[in-house]
């Protein structure tokens, strides 16, 4: 094979590494594929690295040692980070949002990639520090945010169904009351979709009286795994107690008034 | 600002286009960025575009004109994508897979984010010639090679529910007949989901008799929306006649022996 230029190697490596958020390269992988020493390699990586740095682009994270390497984590910066939510705030104002019931239309948000690949970075900066074995969600709509934060943080997402489904084996099930409505529902996930004494984190797209969280807790705790965090893209204000304590919300939402159609929701502030 | 050296820009530049597939940049973007001549730049476009070819890491496009730029699309090519599929077929081979009823498994294949986000660059290569408006999947196990599908071709996705939702307004809803346990099941979606006359593809993790497919597709000509091409993950070889005649699988599931454990699915080599 023919020896590589610079700047062809950055490109090529650049590619790899933002292609897959997390994951450790070996140098030694890069050093075969590009017909290049080790040490041009580690140039190589810092220029990336610095540059990234400089432009606000992720961190380029090196391991020393045998079972070390190279990995990419997407990181946004407080500043950037905040002007996305405020835009994303400007776009759920629209009155026409408003559903009859109070709610506000949130479904075109969740189900826009370039959106939810960020929220999912957002969260998966937040909370990378807790190290999860698992992002878990509840079926449906927390789904496209899970799998992104599962995306950029390089590990499996678990689904939470509503109901046992035959196709995927033994499953354990908890009733749980919702928050809001009061009303019982069920909850379960096969029994092999967690090992045990694994620590998660808990994704979801919308919080209201955390009745969806506490359950989902109270499931964990029949397959031995620990809660490490709750991140949900928008919570309501009210109530103000909430079924569970400790969650992070991007956004809250304090009023929605159906008379004048204002809807007044904020961004989290505090990264 | 700091004039930036060629190695820098070609990171930068790497990593913006490769974290946004198929979103158009201006030349006027970068150039303004990176403070480099828009001649600069293209030679450093160029240098991109060739390394990706070199090595099979994606499609650079350049599009002339006034409202033209650079887009990246992610593109693997046939061979690597057949090992890719063949080694997804030998992690569902596993005997341990079966699950009563001759069903397999499959769900911690669609959990992992590595494996959806390139199979959804696969149906977004075999599709992109469709130019659909929107991505389409039934909930809830087609949702993350559906948004994954979405991402890499920058469209919206859209999820049609098994019951409607209050907090989604006015819907469409339909009931079809499932076509293997021949049940009348139904499916909704809301009115403001999809503009009129639009193109739609449908993604889903799993086909039987297509009993789902051709109720999405009666949905869809409830929106006056076309239905341009239906992926799907694993189809089952029987019933050889399915209920629509158009679709694309990855993979064919011939047989589950629940006797001798042994599982036959082979990958589709039609790309």
């Amino acid at each position: 094979m023919l020896k590589t230029k610079k700047s062809e190697r950055i490109a090529a490596v650049t590619k790899i590494l933002v292609d897959n958020p997390n994951v450790l390269f070996n140098l030694d992988y890069f050093s075969e594929k590009f017909n290049a020493a080790k040490s041009t390699l580690s140039e190589d990586i810092l220029t990336i690295k610095e540059t990234f740095e400089r432009f606000g682009l992720g961190e380029i994270t090196t391991i020393p040692g045998a079972g070390g390497g190279i990995k990419y984590k997407p990181k946004w910066g407080n500043e950037p980070t905040k002007d996305f939510l405020i835009d994303i705030c400007s776009k759920l104002k629209d009155p026409k949002r408003i559903i009859p019931g109070g709610f506000i239309y949130m479904t075109d948000i969740i189900l826009s990639p370039a959106l939810v690949s960020r929220i999912g970075e957002i969260f998966a900066d937040r909370f990378s520090h807790k190290n999860p074995d698992y992002i878990v969600t509840v079926e449906t709509k927390g789904i496209t945010l899970a799998i992104m934060t599962a995306r950029a943080m390089n590990i499996p997402l678990v689904i939470i169904r509503r109901n046992v489904k035959v196709t995927e084996g033994p499953s354990v099930s908890i009733n749980y009351l919702s928050g809001s409505s009061q009303r019982i529902q069920t909850m379960s996930l096969p029994r092999r979709a967690i090992k045990e004494d694994t620590k998660i984190l808990f994704i979801d797209d919308f919080m209201k009286a955390g009745g969806t969280a506490k359950g989902m807790i109270d499931l964990m705790s029949e397959f031995n795994a620990e809660v490490v965090g709750i991140g949900v893209m928008v919570a309501t204000r009210d109530p103000v107690n909430k079924l569970v304590d400790d969650f992070f919300s991007l956004l809250t939402l304090n009023s929605v008034d159906t008379q004048t159609g204002k809807i007044d929701i904020i961004p989290n502030v505090n990264f």
